[in-house]
């Protein structure tokens, strides 16, 4: 009999330490889960909207550029410049090119004439002088004579269109530094192609005298498609004037993310601007954008004369980009799905933390053992009655909890949460006490 | 006796009732598992070709329009129109644009002439007009003079290219609306990387004759790499000549979606078309596609004239997309790993209706306790022998579940589905009967 | 007595050949464990680096091409061509075309000329000719006239730009043959957005003296941002002489894949080459590239005169791609949360082996239950001391193993890993033994 009472009483003690262990493993339990339900719920539902079948943009791009400027040289008088002079070429797709300053060099027809100095070309007479050369950097092709390209400096004679050009000198400030003042009109049409869902981002609401006058601010006209160039290398925080002098490369971005959940006219463009080619003073190689491009002409003798125009300007390349979503029923089930599979893995760490990383794993084993053998004492020794006597929940809440450790978090962790639990809880502490009360009765 | 008699016929009836919930129990968790097979196997594998490796297209794109027409204007005279004259710029990537209305300005020269008359550049005297204003709407810059445009109103005067052009009336019908019947040729040729695979869109068939000959017809000519223009357009649902007048941006979009565990031959082009810009009454606001060009000339007095054209026209983007897919093993082997992986849900998912959402969950519970008890009961009391015909069958089906409802479902799963089990149940069934026979016989 | 001794000894056979089978699973189950941990680690982290962040690139690219040649023909006399003459547009997005070969058609001017003799345009007399026919191929409209063509061939008279063009003979060698030595300067200017990480492909260790004279080639300059057309070509594996005569679409394609983990220096571009078009035997449909465009004049006449050029030549689209990977913490979480849900298969596949894939699953299957019955004919019978001398090992190897397989797993799995589990099942088998010696000298 003393035995058994030793038993009894080792029973009661391991039964609230194991409790409290089981508590532990409960709660982790509990929080790996609340961890995994914030990321369902929060991340991939909320954040990455995995409830919605998503399609990306198919855009049309098309621009229109306006303004005029004056210019007064020398070499052109006073002139004119508009939309037919400064774009080149007149239609691009996705892009636009607005010439902001160049090189001319007028009446060129093919011929003789002296190479633009520099340490190749620089010559004391016809020996430095290799005919048929041609580099890389050359204008033309050398007749093997050295003569003069101006009073001070000889050079290798060349055939090209002549004269070379003199690129050496920039105009500063830029030839067309009027053309911070230009506007472009940027008309862009998207399709989500799933959705059947198409919009322009000139918008329905917009009245003909508004669009006429508008002119694109991000705080005041943030949806106005018409923009002025210098608020756009603004914006990207590039100064206009400098930049206008080398040329560049600016990206003007339209941004069409939506939820098609919500009305259309949520969805709207959003604008923003940065420059794409690299201006900074460790990149001083090869800085800004230039081309050279010649119009031809036939003069009356019918030789072929050309105007060579070395242009500086600011390419613009409109990138639109842009995901809808809007809700459907197979991400919804997927998403659900491989939220739920992720429960899984409550278990596998919980696992992992009450076998090898819990301090007290030892003890929580050998405990684990211990119910086994005591319940299988208490079930064999006594009768009928007594058996009966012994409430069914501490049968499961002992008996079950060693052969699986999952069961054994699993009531541990329904302890924890529900009311319920907590009632049965209080009543397998009751019943335990009455049964041992009425074994120690039978036995004395 | 009458006690352990009393528990043998309780166990019999909560036996039935038992096996009918768990047969329940049996049947949600496999439908789970059915919807979670149908969805790794009918999804994954068949629909979305999970076995296969995707890559995507890499393509070139280049266009041959060809045609001719001829207009015959007061001013113009009879003129022809070739390939040269209407597609601006001559080549594009991946697009082309054909001109199809215009409005001409000959021989502009920079000089003083009135400015377009509207609400800003009318005038009664010089006053009204400040000298060296520009808005963004001018042609020239203001001399500060108000001249007449014509015999009835006075406009300011500009200097600018003169004269001004005049875009208020666009002809209708379009100037070239002859370009219906103009062709364009697009030669396509796409490479997946990944598999080293790359074809043309004149595919290996065709012969030199049936090339020369064919246009485009979703029904007779599929496969036909020549487009004439009209039905491009009709085909995206527009009307060319309305189209013609305005301009637009036409998407020609080819689909490469191939997959290459089939023959070669199988991956073939498909031809789609729609309007990229949107054209509808309700967005009446800068409707079309045009814009300004110029044909600079040198007269022989050394003066630069020029012909301004306004271009309305069709430009044609062609957009080719597509994914390739060839079987793999790397991703066969992880769709069929986290397909597995989604049949853990499958426990979790019958956790959850068990536990909580089936109606009877409570006698359910309790059934599970009951059991327990029954069953140590009758093994305790009992001699070897009665131990012994008892069916380990029914050991295991009442002893392991109540301890692991998981096991429960899978044995009772078991049952539903296989011939083996069926055969074990019905065994079960017959030795229970005969335990009992033999149990009373033993104790009356 | 002798019943039981006969079960102790069939206990312990089972025992020893369960223990064999228990192995087995053991085995599978750890290398399907291992081969999961091996797909993870090896895989998901190290080969597609699971724990980066990635972004796509955002580039600008310009390119300049330089490069003279001279021409010697009868037509045309002795000419020098420049980049204005043979870039054609001057600028293009991620483009750029280089006129190779051409077939000139000088002073065009509007007028009644005999079509290019073909098929369908032969003639014997006017009754061959429609007046206003125009066919796809025609170069004008037929005025109804049969008119000679030269010497021997009549054809019908059209209204066209004329003399029309003859196109059937290409110039070979192409007429700019020279152009293999062109050379291209590609700026390229990328941005990963996420990371604000921007370079170019000058590279900042590059002096002005290097960029000046360098060539990109793939063993010694392979950061050179200037290329020769004739290495491009060949580096595709083409013929420079060959494409050049019917032209062709050349691919310039740079990628920026870089790992943003290491310092930004070892960020640089990787430039590779290929033929877009394609030129193979089997193909000789409408081969090459190329366009038409004029230049158009105007005489002191006032008469419109063009030069038609059918410009061949090399298209160079430059194809910018990468991707860039920078260690964060959310990749990270979630592929090692997805990486432990696929722990979860490791139970199902080891529950499919051996439940229905393993030889001797019968044996397997009654063996569990066979150790219910032992056990409890061992635990019933004997009295409390037997019972404490039991060990409690035994009873949780053997009791929990048949209630639950993956249990049994677990346990099983751990003898073959864990020094500890070792240390247990030896001292198991002592107790075992201890207890069997110790039951036989009670009973006998």
């Amino acid at each position: 009999q003393a035995g058994l009472a030793s038993y009894t009483s080792s029973y009661r003690t391991q039964h609230s330490t194991g409790c409290f262990l089981l508590r532990k493993v409960g709660l982790i339990n509990r929080a790996v889960q609340l961890a995994i339900l914030a990321y369902v719920i929060g991340w991939v539902f909320l954040w990455e909207k995995g409830y919605q079948e998503t399609d990306s943009v198919v855009s049309s791009v098309t621009t229109k550029v306006k303004g005029v400027t004056v210019t007064n040289t020398s070499t052109l008088g006073t002139r004119i410049w508009d939309v037919a002079d400064y774009v080149i070429p007149p239609q691009e797709k996705n892009a636009v090119f607005i010439m902001t300053n160049m090189i001319f060099t007028l009446n060129q027809s093919q011929g003789h004439c002296p190479e633009l100095p520099d340490d190749n070309t620089e010559c004391n007479n016809n020996s430095s002088c290799v005919p048929g050369y041609v580099s890389t950097h050359s204008n033309g092709i050398q007749t093997g004579a050295c003569i003069p390209y101006n009073s001070s400096i000889k050079t290798c004679e060349v055939f090209a269109w002549c004269p070379v050009e003199d690129d050496n000198h920039i105009p500063k400030p830029a030839f067309l530094q009027a053309a911070e003042n230009f506007t472009i009109l940027v008309k862009n049409n998207i399709w989500y192609p799933k959705f059947n869902f198409s919009k322009r981002n000139i918008l329905p609401t917009f009245s003909s005298t508004y669009l006429k006058n508008c002119i694109y601010d991000a705080q005041t006209d943030p949806f106005c498609p018409i923009f002025r160039l210098g608020k756009i290398v603004e914006a990207a925080g590039q100064n206009f004037q400098e930049m206008a002098v080398e040329g560049g490369v600016m990206g003007l971005q339209i941004n069409w993310d939506c939820n098609l959940d919500r009305a259309a006219s949520h969805c709207v463009p959003r604008y923003s601007f940065r420059r794409l080619d690299n201006k900074d003073s460790a990149n001083t190689v090869s800085p800004g954008y230039n081309f050279r491009f010649a119009k031809y002409y036939k003069e009356s003798s019918g030789i072929e004369t050309r105007t060579l125009i070395k242009a500086y300007g600011i390419r613009l390349d409109i990138i639109v980009f842009g995901k809808a979503g809007k809700f459907d029923v197979i991400p919804t089930m997927i998403n659900i799905g491989s939220g739920l599979a992720l429960f899984g893995v409550a278990t596998v760490l919980c696992d992992i933390v009450v076998l090898y990383c819990m301090k007290k794993r030892y003890y929580y084993r050998e405990k684990k053992y211990k119910y086994v053998e005591d319940y299988e004492l208490v079930s064999t020794s006594e009768g009928r009655m007594e058996a009966q006597l012994f409430p069914p929940l501490i049968l499961k809440q002992d008996v079950q909890s060693p052969y699986h450790t999952q069961t054994l978090y699993r009531s541990c962790e329904e302890g924890l949460s529900s009311l319920e639990r907590l009632i049965f809880t209080s009543k397998l502490l009751r019943e335990a006490l009455k049964t041992i009360l009425c074994f120690l009765g039978n036995h004395s």
